[in-house]
């Protein structure tokens, strides 16, 4: 699928040479699946891709970056979704070659993010169509991390899930969830944090590819950045605090358990004592002979009681 | 409403083009709520304002940052409050657009941290009427920063109540209010350290629209902001450290909860066994028929227990 | 009190004009109490100092820092002394504005910090009183950071008591106090760590008020400082891990508790549901008639109990 | 063993003599083992290096960096690997020396993280070949730092597996490992965080060894050592919230051991105690009597029992 | 004693005045214990110090720094030894002083460290004889840097120590030395930390005191600094984890106590409450008088017990 300024082409792209051919000043490749590497190797020529870059676009899991190859732009990025079940996260590495008037992307997968920026590009009226592929570049960034306040959020409410289930009743799972959340967020941060690098190099880069005019829309991507690293911050410090929210209310819990089992234990060990006392078989024990012993006993037992629970309520444990 | 410099007009707008032919020399034009977007617009048209600007103005949950769009100074802060039972924060965003004379200024709700400003406006006597409508930006923005320290002192008004209730009487509740305090505190946080950025920014700023006898003021917001931030990270190392307190206090209570079930337990248990020992039926049990038994078992029943009551006393669980 | 190079006058101020008509080099002008604001509105009137300048020497709570105002040096700092009791900090607000051969400084309260530059003052011999008050300022700011010291060190005593009460007998009142003072540290450390900045702010400041023979001396300001700074952060370390201590400790006393209660439990339990057994009162039980069935059942009892305490033994809980 | 341009001649060195005397563009001189200081010192008087940078080779625990002696590029780095059951790291310094067309590289032990540039070399068709010393050099630390992601990675499957175990069945000896996996985490980290700064070192070294077109390639040798210390500092946190995680199993496992006991105990203790009572000797009680009364009893018994098996599942213990 | 190039005198210094005189190009003034303060006095006024720089060599507790006076260089730094049995630190500071040719040395008390720098100044083969008084400072400085790695191995055999303890059996006291050790870690990393800014501080010296030669010497220093800083840290975070292990440690002992408490508690419980049951003296007890009761009570007992053991199993209890 390719573009152009004012008019529009779009399709599944049959030869490059017609790509690189066509008389329109904006050109859009993308690549969906990275495992042909003949395709690949094969824009890699008619592009005239250095070595290192191309490397780079095929090796999952590089590091999201900005480099500058002999006047060509070059931006690595991750594509984060998340998996509302369980709330883990898919990264899906976004590779971008800038080169006047030519914007090449490479996706690991079939995508859908960028499905609004296709949009904007179709309806004729909007102002991407009168911009140059620097913009078109910027156009594609944003989309990416404005997909990262999506997948925060639903970490966000992850986190406020679980909770809800630490107040009302948090068992085992909820503290293997939780650590699971903490791990996404490590990945989410791990993605995001040289997100603010990247733009701030794009910022600062003086290559021409860049107009003044979309440097400031690039301002607008660090805002992003930055904003979308303060919020994963907050979400690990959260999750944290949760663990021990959990920790605390699993130890009152214990502490609990342990005042009933005293209370009753303190009460009736005591009085179980007594009567094992009198249920002895001595054949002299004065007291089985008085006609009072047994009420007396009894009183004497409801009196401990009495006591012991007062005891208890004092130290605030009923 | 809207003010200028030595006649002071306030009302409602009725057109903008009324605003814009003032001839006073300062126009501030506050804008109470978002939802209008033909109205923004206008003012957009009117004013002449980048895209991104005005996006950025509707857009809440911006990042506070300074931004210069051709000439004209951009701001972007988060006014906090908190409502003082549940000592929780809510958020608002406002923005700031400064241009020689004009002061825009857009709110999410109709707020009163700006009535102070208003009310010295009023009064003619104020050094505030004499100056340009850069030092009203500061007004405002010192306005909006001198709010983080109300807010900053209820959070921490909260912390200390949530101290003595853990001196008192630590309940799951304590802990639950504990973790909430502390998402507050990561809230504030999150709103207030960027406005040093921003202050700085202010400061470093090389327009012409900033007066250098305003510039002397804005060192004062970037103390306070520096201020602002030292308080809530203290806030926030106060939360930890009262989540440990809580949490020793919950396992030196269950301690103290054990110590006196095993007290009890241990002295009853063994006396219990001795006295089962005796109820047994056997035939040939030749102590039930002595006649000093039961006075003999009774008193080493006694030593055992003041022995077991002296152990636990040298343990110091007594 | 004022004082001058070659002679020393010194005493209650009666008006503010006999000081500024003063012919001796270096004087020195100390306002206890900030309250009387005429009196200070008079100041800086006499002394033509910036407003913002003098409501930052009211308004207490600033954040120490340096400034420099139309040629004028502005220091506020905070004196910190300790309450031995309840090892609790006192801040207090000093301000100095130093101008050409005057300086001025605020404190809130009447202290004792500067009693030993004031007697270094009085005894003639002394080299601060060859020097410009400049090199005043300077002994004055190092008898501040001085204190510092002291300070810290009394926490660091209290430290030290609280890790020899949790060594001996940790209460719940231990922690509590080891939070108090980890408050106390983290109020320290809020008042230590701008005077780092502050410091540097005036090595690097070019005013000339400053000589070179000075500057040599802030350099050791500026070291003390940050030694404060090492030995604050130290403390808050050392606080966190008592706290771990005290809450290792109190687990480790749990354990205890529970090991004599589990010993004695499970040594007797079995031993008296034996004895009730054959309490029994089943009209055919053949062992009650046995004639060794007492003293068989007394040894089997025996070697439980001898098995359980070797069992235990080996699970080193005795 | 050495290599020329396009001749490769490979092969145990018989003399230094022959090395420094080979006309072939490149040569590799790699020496395995430390032992033998006098081979040391010949080559350090050979290739006229330094003093401290032969102290530095031979001394093993260096800190990885990178210097430049008169006119020689200098590089110490540590290789890792792991050894699977127990997952301890080995570190192994390897240290290189690039001059002129010429690269000493000095190992501990005989290693094989270089076979795979050996491999390529012995290909004719490779860049390498065609390449100067300092693209051998940048293929050798690409080598090393690769290795890391291997390293990482086995500690990573550790740390999951250590997951797995505590979901399943936690043991002390579960901790044990998860501590000993956290200190190889921080060996790992120790040997990764200063490649980066040797990474930028190479890259900012304006020495005339490094042609531009292999600082591209340290650019990437720069990328990917930040991307190590990214997933060493991911380790890092992950280990971390593994404890936590396991500290919580830990105590959740305690909790629900004394909810079967709290039950237990709670159930059978009153009614242990009605039956001790009606055990009792004494002559006068009449309840013993009554033909209903054990019917009745039984009957009190289990409505308690019932009450308190419902107390119990109220509060969610069963 | 002092040593001057190619000859050597060495012994007590009678009086200042003939080290003054000495023809030799380098002279070393070595000066232990810091009581006598009218020789340093006397030497202050000698080689012309300035008095601030002797009040740094006298106060003991000096953060370790780097100072140019006048074209003098001043180093502070602390000599670490560490006392085996208690694994406690002892810091001792050492001060210098170069300028041109001679070299000044205070140390607190008479210590050992610079013997193998005598020693190689002895015996006149050595490099150190041929080269300046900036030369012999760096080699003090890395005998001082060196003993830091002794010391911190100490400490980290005594954290090695600990761990084998937590494993095997750990108590009360094992926390209590943890936290010491830690201790020892702060104050360790209090005196090495600031040694790197000293050396690069030295680095960057522009003074002509340090021969180019030198410089390179010096880089070595900082590097041996950062290493051993890098160690402290590593330390610091192993004992943290060492701690958590051993909360862990106790935690999980708690949980099998609790564990053996609870399956001998529920075992027998219910089994005495039966006892109980039968040991009534009801008059109409039907089941009393039943020939087989007895055995099939005890046959229940047993199935009872039966399934108790079983549940704990499943449970994983036993």
């Amino acid at each position: 699928m390719s573009y152009s300024e004012d008019r529009l082409e779009e399709g599944e792209v049959e030869s490059l040479e017609a790509v690189v051919a066509s008389s329109l000043s904006v050109r859009w490749l993308n690549l969906d699946g990275l495992h042909d590497v003949s395709i690949l190797r094969e824009i890699g020529e008619r592009f005239d891709l250095h070595r290192l870059l191309l490397e780079d676009v095929i090796s999952v899991g590089q590091r999201p970056k900005f480099e500058e190859y002999d006047g060509r732009l070059f931006v690595v990025l991750h594509m984060l979704s998340v998996d509302d079940v369980e709330a883990q996260i898919r990264e899906e590495q976004v590779s971008m070659v800038l080169s006047g008037g030519k914007l090449l992307t490479f996706q690991e997968r079939t995508g859908d993010v960028f499905e609004p920026v296709r949009r904007r590009l179709r309806e004729a009226s909007g102002r991407i169509r009168a911009r140059g592929a620097d913009y078109l570049m910027y156009a594609l960034i944003d989309a990416v991390v404005d997909g990262y306040f999506g997948v925060l959020e639903r970490l966000g409410n992850a986190a406020e899930r679980l909770d809800g289930e630490i107040a009302d009743d948090p068992t085992p799972d909820t503290a293997r969830r939780l650590h699971a959340l903490k791990r996404e967020a490590l990945v989410a941060r791990r993605s995001i944090w040289p997100v603010r690098e990247l733009a701030s190099g794009l910022l600062r880069s003086e290559s021409e590819l860049i107009t003044a005019d979309t440097r400031i829309y690039l301002r607008d991507v660090y805002d992003h950045a930055v904003q979308a690293i303060d919020a994963a911050e907050t979400l690990r410090e959260l999750t944290t605090s949760l663990m021990d929210l959990y920790l605390s209310t699993v130890g009152q819990r214990t502490n609990e358990v342990m005042r009933v089992l005293t209370v009753i234990a303190s009460l009736f060990i005591p009085l179980t004592f007594l009567a094992g006392l009198y249920g002895m078989n001595f054949q002299y024990m004065p007291e089985l002979a008085f006609r009072w012993a047994y009420p007396v006993l009894l009183g004497v037992m409801g009196v401990l009681a009495v006591g012991m629970l007062q005891y208890f309520k004092r130290k605030g444990w009923l």
